[in-house]
């Protein structure tokens, strides 16, 4: 299929880093590539021409840390202090899940990530056999592994039953590819490594994962220093090493690494990262609203370290809206050091898109150019709010709203346009997550 | 105009400050005011049945801090550190504007406002009496006054002509009412006094416009404590005194005075303000933006101070967007103090409704209860960010977006409804507006 859209601005980036509209430009897609972007009419035949007129044409956004099937838990327990609304509110009622519920909970998750903008994610969760083929169906993207967990310090890795569905899943998605990709390209599903954070595994198995990374070389997604306990309390259990240091030391980062949160890493973690070439996945709403506090984002973006953003589960957020962290992003710095210039709307587009997109280890999305994936969204430019277009990337930063996305493309498919979507059945979604949600939370 | 709303969920906040929906319940207009809300369906006759299935009417949100016609300067030095904002982008630009820019950056607000669910704002700018009839235009409620600004310690009151342009619009506006109100009730344009802030006046003028402010018995509004070079400095002014400990012996908050910013408001400020009745108006993104800081709210809060929320203007937001100001607001405090169960969402919503309406010196808005004025929303519930509805406040202020305002009604009259406006000409309004920001960016 070959699509071209006419009339509509297209945001790129240049090699310096700053992104730039260019106006009354023509997009082409190629299959699941973007075949040509240009002021010019390409020449050519297209099964469809779509007049984007009043719209920016923006790459997809990558949402880079989240729990996805999580939309069931949304507003559950809501305002109690952390560990209450972990031990009362969210964790008896996960014990109840099952591969339907993960199912249900994952679709709206899809349906809320297409229509606000975001065509690629990072998923950990359980049941991810089944959460990944919710994407797949939908045609979106998504990064996502078994979790290890391991609560038995005395485990050996050979009798660890997690750390071999870890691997099986690797196994299963790794170098599957699809139709029209070109060779080596990734498909819709991404397998990664998953730790669930060094607190809730052992020395043993995360050393045994670290191998298993190597091994398929896959990114490792995990939750590091989110709280000033959990980074206090591996101090104490791993001779003084926080937890970049404690992971560096297992051999975790030897393969590209995307740490969520990192709220309370010190000056040597983010030193550890750049060294490693891993990536910070700031999380500022999930942070703020659990009270652990605000990563040291601009220190980070000064050392050169990758970082990504995300939404977290929407239990703890309460959306998926990458809009609402990239501009929360891009305030809280300013507030916090009280300096107006730190992190630049440049800076958040980079964070929301190509360093995203460099995090889950996909290279071939994250900006709009000729040969990349051809992952578009379109933003709605002529709303109120949305006057005057001085400065396009403050605009999208600070001013736009995610409901200004009126279309997401994934891979050249539109899945999502005005209100409606493509691939899903939103009546069947929404029976399918209230019978979800009565049962969990009866 | 009798309309009566069907199938809706209608929020009501209870004695004890919870909010909670009334589900499936009716809610009938009565000319500007609400007449009925109950589940049983209301006797009489109507002038318009509206079907609400799958919405929420609640009441309109009171933005109780901005400069409406800084639209035309959305974006407009976005990055620069906050002298050179004010000075190289903003100050220029403000020089240049007339009447009919002020009236075109206006109509723009005001249609941003109504799209995003506010239905009362308070609003400080030059050209006031242009500005207000933007607001009476398009129907929708606005705090105003003429700003005492005045750079001349020497100045006498008796000699400064901005201070009898202050009483003057006083004087227009106060006491007008309007058809179809009971006696005594505001119309929507309410007369302020308007202060910029201590540092842009002299003492002499401020204990003057504090005497108008007593004569006409009128809400004050003002800046105070923004940054923290403006309250250090005030103190070096005014022996060792702090803005609010200033205005306090200047007899300025004698009547009820609502004070923008106070992110540097000290202890001691806040129990100025709780034993003077002064409410604190808080702008969380403005704040962050500028690099000032972030307002001791739950201080504030713990203390019985009146807590509502604005935007500030769009040149330092960059949208007039109450929904995140909740959300922010709701998780800033929690991140600041590490502490998720600060700032409940039913306190939230107070803020951005009654305490709002308390502040603006208009309690017959704010909630919606039969007697109080029409000023009602409907929120969309039906979109999957806004699954499942197990906590509505909750939904409200993390999860929902503005764009889930579905219509908007200001004294029993539907302003906007589905992306169109009932009083206002986009078109023509986008033509003035593109022709004002033309004018002024040339």
């Amino acid at each position: 299929m070959r699509i071209l859209f006419k009339n509509a601005h297209v945001l790129r980036r240049d090699a310096g880093g700053r992104w730039n509209a260019l106006e009354n430009a023509y997009l082409g897609t190629d299959g699941r590539y973007i075949g040509y972007i240009g002021t010019e009419a390409p020449k050519g035949s297209w099964d469809l021409v779509k007049d984007m007129s009043g719209k920016l044409l923006m790459p997809g956004l990558v949402n880079a840390h989240g729990h996805a099937a999580m939309t069931l838990l949304r507003g559950v327990g809501s305002g109690l202090p952390l560990q209450r609304w972990l031990e009362e509110a969210i964790f008896p009622i996960e014990a109840k899940m099952a591969p339907q519920d993960i199912i249900a909970g994952t679709r709206v998750a899809v349906m809320e990530m297409l229509a606000s903008g975001t065509t690629l994610c990072s998923d950990m969760y359980d049941f991810p056999w089944d959460a990944v083929r919710v994407f797949e169906e939908a045609g979106m993207k998504v990064n996502s592994g078994r979790v290890l967990l391991c609560f038995d310090p005395d485990m050996k890795a050979e009798d660890c039953e997690r750390l071999k569905e870890c691997e099986q899943f690797v196994k299963d998605f790794t170098g599957r590819g699809g139709e029209g990709l070109k060779d080596g390209a990734e498909g819709l599903v991404k397998a990664d490594i998953v730790l669930h954070s060094e607190y809730l595994t052992t020395e043993n198995t995360v050393r045994a994962l670290a191998d298993i990374a190597k091994k398929y070389d896959c990114a490792v997604q995990l939750h590091v220093s989110e709280t000033e306990k959990e980074h206090e309390e591996c101090k104490e259990r791993h001779e003084g090493l926080t937890p970049a240091a404690y992971l560096e030391r297992c051999g975790l980062l030897d393969t590209p690494t995307y740490m969520a949160h990192c709220v309370w890493a010190t000056d040597e973690d983010l030193d550890i990262m750049k060294n490693k070439g891993a990536s910070l996945v700031h999380n500022p709403t999930s942070n703020m609203k659990l009270g652990s506090g605000f990563a040291p984002v601009a220190k980070a973006l000064e050392k050169g370290v990758n970082v990504a953003l995300g939404t977290d589960g929407c239990a703890s957020n309460n959306n998926l809206n990458m809009f609402e962290e990239m501009h929360l992003a891009a305030l809280l710095q300013k507030g916090l050091y009280r300096d107006p210039t730190l992190v630049t709307a440049d800076q958040i587009l980079d964070m929301a898109t190509v360093n995203g997109a460099k995090a889950l280890g996909r290279p071939d999305t994250g900006e709009l150019r000729e040969g990349m994936r051809a992952d578009v969204i379109a933003v709605d430019m002529s709303k109120p709010h949305m006057r005057p277009a001085v400065d396009i990337p403050s605009l999208l930063v600070y001013s736009a709203q995610a409901s200004d996305v009126t279309m997401t493309m994934v891979d050249g498919k539109i899945l999502y346009e005005n209100n409606a979507y493509t691939t899903i059945d939103p009546v069947k979604a929404e029976e399918e997550f209230k019978a979800a949600v009565a049962r969990l939370l009866a």
